[in-house]
């Protein structure tokens, strides 16, 4: 024993093995391998377990499982207790998705046709090769346009794992969201480079195809039963990349597109949610000018969302942008036309809404500052709902985070509520309070996030006189009258009409 | 006789009558209105005169009309001829949709329950006064942010009328795209004033109801049937509004919203109309990023447009926005936060949007300037398309007109074709082509708008080595392929892999 640990977010520990016990342990993965279609899945974080999953559960006419399934990832602290984790049969993520835990069970513990391991020995099995490693991006939430930085090299690190190891005729598909230009200027130089230090010269076969994979009850089904694209620089790389894709996917309900280069399909990754994060920062102004003339945007947009396929998709109000790829995927754009094809193509409107975004949280404190009398000093808050998404418990790049920040800056004592995270991964320091029933303990209440247990609550669950901040539309007009017959004061995004009303005000 | 003419779009001149012989036309008017419900628009432009025969062809239960419409206009020669045409049965403007010229004739020929005239005494007979005067906004094409003059004076001197002429009772309803605020700072102060004058203290019924009024085949059912907002800033006007707009639209399938005060529908059409023209900005900065990393951005978008519901909306690459509303829409929310309401708040992406939006068909310019080896003078280009949408003959602030400005300026020969637009109103003096077989004649070819007419076009109608720059993909691949083995340079909005190619060189 090593003595080295891996603690994965739920605060389980898990011992990393000796280099002997993996050895015993990778000979009976490879035994179990043989003479089967093998595909490994590098990287096992959000989006990697969830496709090795999903390939796992395919079958063939008679039922029986298309692939052996090798998980990969690292034996390191910080990596290793997703590989412990899918070792016993559970999710190393929580998730709300039955389907996923069922039928990760079933791969693991019923058909034991998937598997996990460090052992860089995997690539060697391979048919398929899916790279779900994550780039190391670092954007600066402040909100600079175009502030990014951009890690290539344990990306790099793992692709020449997969070079050195690889069968020559094995076809490597990048899932990654990568910045445009990648596949064609980092991926296949270094796979090519590893490959002909062993001798073989040429036929590599390489292909992008995103993921657009949703935390939340349909986890798995946003991978097997949703529209995939795709792309290859050569025909051999895009008709193998159609049949393995297509064998794993509902392509009857959801074709399978492949489009003409891998930089349109990195391109097109990037600009589907560059559209999100767009539409968000839109309707974000609107929200401040909505406030300032007493106009409530939420009914303002209801009425233009009649407008099917025009207007439909057009956001509502709310308290800022989470998750991680709307948060810096359109910086991967302008990182990789700039730093990978030599392009000096900006991205004006499209950065400005990040910037927007990166600010929005930032607008809830001032409603609640302003609630307050003009000072947070000393004021106790409950932030509910530190997720990025509704009834999800994912917390990654979270707009609760530049808030919570914010407000502790200036003074206030904030705790949070949210039954989903019971540690709030990047703030554990932050006291949780475990029940709305607590609410009277506090001076000031913001609903961040619209989780559904927050529709229940009454007029009468509120202290008299509290400040209650609504982003997300917990709060309706009935509500909002008898929280002010209570005292309270009161202020939401997008709510110009009781602004106008001067129901933010102690009066 | 006056000896005065007012001359349409079409070139037809009509003699503005005298005064004498207007009183004898108010008279027959006056007595065929006796004992009916009158509604009377104010503004006979492409929303007035719509609104007006949609009204007139409102039916009770036993199919007699609801109202007798009249329609007031200025009798001054910029706006005679709109009543000179309607008087005769016939749309003042040029229209594809067969259902509003039947209408038009059968309410003005047939049922005579619709005139044109310019008595203002028609303001003192009627029950209802819709508001479809437009307002005086001069943008400034080039683009700098916010460079918008509003001028309210001509819309103040129409409201004076209505307030001087208006039965206390009457309903007076909006339907202008106005500045946020204008329903409350500038139209009721006018109407209460002019009211007082005349001793009505109280009880203006005013409601604010924007139009969504379309061009094209759908004209009429823009107004019939399709979704309408309103709002009021009391319960008589908003109970009379919606009573009045439910008896000539399609409630059942198009349910008419009313909205809190007159501020959010003001602010809810602008919403839109700006949504709509911050889509395309956003789409134009990838277009260009896609031409130069090599991405046929088409295929991408529809690979991304799959997504229903949240991405089906996204945007094609395209020639330029024109029309009378996403042009200039953004700026009058601005406009009137600043202006009217006193309010320092800014739109800055969605402002930026339109920056990005009135500078995208100088980039088809830029297209032909490369494809001819950098400079225009001498070029002979013809322009196809100069509408501001596909099979419609509508050029009003058409993204054609910087287009034209720009390559004339620089040295190019311009002409252009459009079925549609048989005098180029807003540039009559450039030349005009009357078919493709004229394409010989030409050295470069400028797909603008995608009518249908364009789409048969062959590789064999262009003559060899022609210059194509294609902005509303009417080229697809293979007649690019085509045209590039007929010597053709070939160049296009979004078509970065002709680029990739080299098409746009000579070689």
């Amino acid at each position: 024993m090593s003595g080295l640990y891996s603690e994965g977010p739920d605060g389980v520990r898990w011992s990393i093995p000796s280099a002997g016990e993996m050895e015993v342990r990778w000979r009976e993965i490879s035994a179990a391998a043989a003479g089967r279609r093998v595909v490994v899945v590098q990287g096992l974080g959000f989006v990697g377990a969830a496709v090795a999953t999903a390939i796992a559960a395919a079958r063939d006419a008679e039922g029986r499982p298309l692939y052996f399934v090798i998980g990969v990832d690292l034996a390191t602290p910080s990596a290793w207790w997703k590989i412990a984790s899918l070792q016993t049969g559970s999710s190393p993520f929580a998730t709300s998705d039955p389907e996923f835990a069922r039928l990760l069970h079933e791969a693991i513990v019923v058909e034991k046709n998937l598997v996990a391991t460090s052992s860089e020995e995997a690539y060697g099995l391979a048919d398929v090769i899916l790279v779900d490693v994550q780039l190391d991006v670092i954007s600066d939430l402040s909100g600079a346009e175009g502030d990014i930085r951009v890690g290539l090299e344990n990306y790099e690190k793992a692709l020449r794992c997969i070079g050195r190891g690889m069968k020559s005729g094995a076809l490597v598909i990048v899932e990654t969201t990568v910045p445009i230009g990648m596949s064609r200027k980092v991926v296949r130089p270094i796979l090519e480079q590893e490959r002909a230090v062993r001798g073989i010269a040429s036929g590599l076969l390489l292909a992008h195809a995103y993921e657009r994979v949703m935390p939340g009850r349909r986890y798995l089904d946003s991978i097997r039963k949703f529209w995939r694209a795709f792309a290859a620089d050569d025909d051999a790389s895009g008709g193998a990349a159609r049949d393995f894709l297509e064998s794993f996917t509902d392509t009857a309900s959801f074709p399978v597109s492949r489009l003409e280069g891998t930089t349109a399909s990195e391109m097109a990754k990037l600009l589907e949610n560059s559209y999100r994060a767009a539409n968000i920062a839109f309707i974000h102004e609107w929200t401040l000018l909505a406030e300032h003339s007493g106009v409530n945007l939420w009914e303002v947009v209801d009425a233009i969302r009649v407008r099917k396929g025009t207007h439909d998709n057009m956001r509502y109000p709310g308290f800022g942008v989470g998750g991680y790829c709307l948060t810096k995927d359109s910086y991967l754009a302008q990182w990789g036309a700039k730093h990978l094809l030599g392009l000096d193509c900006g991205l004006p409107v499209t950065l400005a809404a990040l910037s927007t975004n990166y600010a929005m949280p930032l607008h809830t404190r001032d409603l609640v500052r302003e609630c307050a009398g003009g000072s947070l000093a000393g004021l106790r808050i409950l932030l509910c709902g530190v997720s990025y998404l509704a009834d999800v418990a994912d917390t990654r790049n979270s707009p609760s985070l530049p808030f919570a920040d914010a407000v502790i800056g200036e003074g206030a004592w904030l705790s949070y509520h949210d039954s989903l995270v019971g540690v709030w991964p990047e703030r554990p320091e932050i006291p949780r309070v475990s029940g709305l029933d607590e609410l009277a303990k506090f001076d000031a209440v913001v609903f961040a996030v619209p989780h559904a247990e927050y529709r229940p609550l009454r007029a009468e669950n509120f202290p008299p006189g509290m400040i209650v901040v609504d982003a997300s539309n917990i709060v309706d007009d009935p509500l909002a009258e008898a929280l002010r017959a209570r005292g309270c004061r009161i202020a939401g995004a997008g709510k110009g009409h009781w602004r106008e009303k001067g129901w933010h005000l102690n009066s």
